[in-house]
């Protein structure tokens, strides 16, 4: 396969550092460039080995790559997004991997030049822990990364965007912003509302909590900064999520309350065959 | 410690087969019994070390038995709690593993007659598989044990069941049924109810899962008719746990819907903060 030349990678916490990782070992770029806001975080990620060069200066970071990946929390995307604009070469290829699509496509297309070649992607990967020391190889490895074109999207740097997450080893999803954004309200965004709603409503009992109650909560250990932008770009989506989710809660309550014997062993049968659908 | 003669667990399923197994392998017992309805489940819970004898007869089971352990579903435990009772010895010492003791403990203490003893238990441990073939060693290790005695109860037969938990390295919680039924319907009971309603609301959209949503719902994995009668014995209980948690979720969908960064962030910090306060 092509090696991709340059590669810079903004934000260099547990996705960023694992995508540079795995480039350099399988050597799929000649360079991984790391930019980052602390230097702090930058070491470590240089470290781990996860980038070749580490810098402060996004403009002297983006210099001439080739592919340039924005791996912060949603609402830096877009502000350092445009900011790289001015200083990426021509015909560079820009892309993210933010969690909420329609918000950061809709404005990184609205403000880079035509000359940068922006594609919206999100990896289905990543822990609650964050941060580069958590960056691991093969992390993208069999796991979804949707790609989200608009009309608007150059069709050679899809090309690019797509052989890029696939060398990396993931399944590609291609769909719109919209389709997108509904799908991870459902799977991901509403359910991390939930989890952290489980652990607030209960705070009283979590003293006692086995096994179940915490990997049903694992998730509210994520980070409220990255969780927080999430939340207000896709919030429409998200509400409609929660209020199907509260309407099975209550057909559920009213089967408790009428003791329908039938009902509830309905719905736990019907529950658990359809998580058995999905792996472990 | 003294040794307990001849114990009789009344279903050998995950928990009975693993109660058998500690007792056998930390030689605690000079005989452990399996009693089932099934002869395919007893010689499952041989093979796999869990009981010395089997048999499908209640009657020979628990004859001579110094301690008796009903360890089947919760409608399951009063039924046949119910007819030992006519078998078990003078002063024999019977407890079950059910998740809802109210129920339990109130029509187990009308039913036995004076000579057997009863006491509540519910070890906080086990997993979604369930069947002999999951049980295994130390699965009751620094895990909470609730024990749940009533005025009427026995106070050397609480003292064996403490003993009896205790040397399977359980950590004793004693409480009342009505406090236990109303921690463990918050920290236990209504999180099935909200994983398989996660499941059931996103069906549509499980296909893209990630690890987030599978961890989230893996306990709607559990067993429909297990879960059905805890359901059925608790439900007051789980109705308050959930009308809290929907309260706590609208709270947080108001914050959407207003775009309340600060809210939204609060919430957010505020279920980490809590969640890493009890171990992963």
């Amino acid at each position: 396969m092509k090696k991709f030349n340059k590669i810079a990678i903004v934000g260099v916490g547990e996705i960023g550092g694992s995508i540079g990782m795995d480039l350099r070992k399988k050597r799929l770029a000649k360079k991984v460039v790391g930019i980052g806001r602390r230097k702090s975080s930058l070491l470590k990620a240089k470290k781990v080995g996860a980038v070749d060069e580490i810098t402060l200066s996004l403009e002297k970071g983006v210099k001439d790559a080739e592919v340039i990946i924005l791996a912060t929390p949603v609402f830096k995307i877009v502000e350092l997004g445009r900011k790289l604009g001015k200083f990426a070469k021509e015909g560079a290829v820009v892309t993210d991997v933010g969690s909420t699509k329609g918000y950061i496509v809709r404005n990184l297309e609205k403000t880079l030049p035509k000359r940068v070649k922006f594609v919206g992607s999100h990896p289905m990967a990543g822990s609650e822990k964050g941060g580069p020391l958590s960056a691991r190889r093969d992390l993208f490895k069999d796991r979804i990364c949707f790609i989200t074109p608009s009309p608007r999207t150059d069709i050679r740097a899809l090309a690019s965007v797509n052989r890029f997450w696939k060398s990396l080893g993931a399944k590609l999803v291609v769909i719109s912003c919209e389709k997108h954004d509904r799908i991870v309200a459902d799977i991901s965004q509403m359910v991390h509302v939930v989890a952290s709603s489980l652990v607030l409503s209960n705070k009283n009992s979590l003293k006692y909590s086995s096994s179940g109650l915490k990997d049903t909560t694992r998730i509210a250990l994520s980070d409220p900064k990255l969780w927080k932008d999430i939340c207000l770009t896709n919030e429409k989506e998200i509400v409609k999520s929660l209020d199907r989710f509260v309407e099975t809660v209550k057909s559920f309550r009213s089967a408790l309350t009428r003791k329908n014997t039938k009902g509830i062993r309905k719905m736990l049968a019907e529950a658990k065959s359809l998580r058995q659908g999905i792996s472990q």
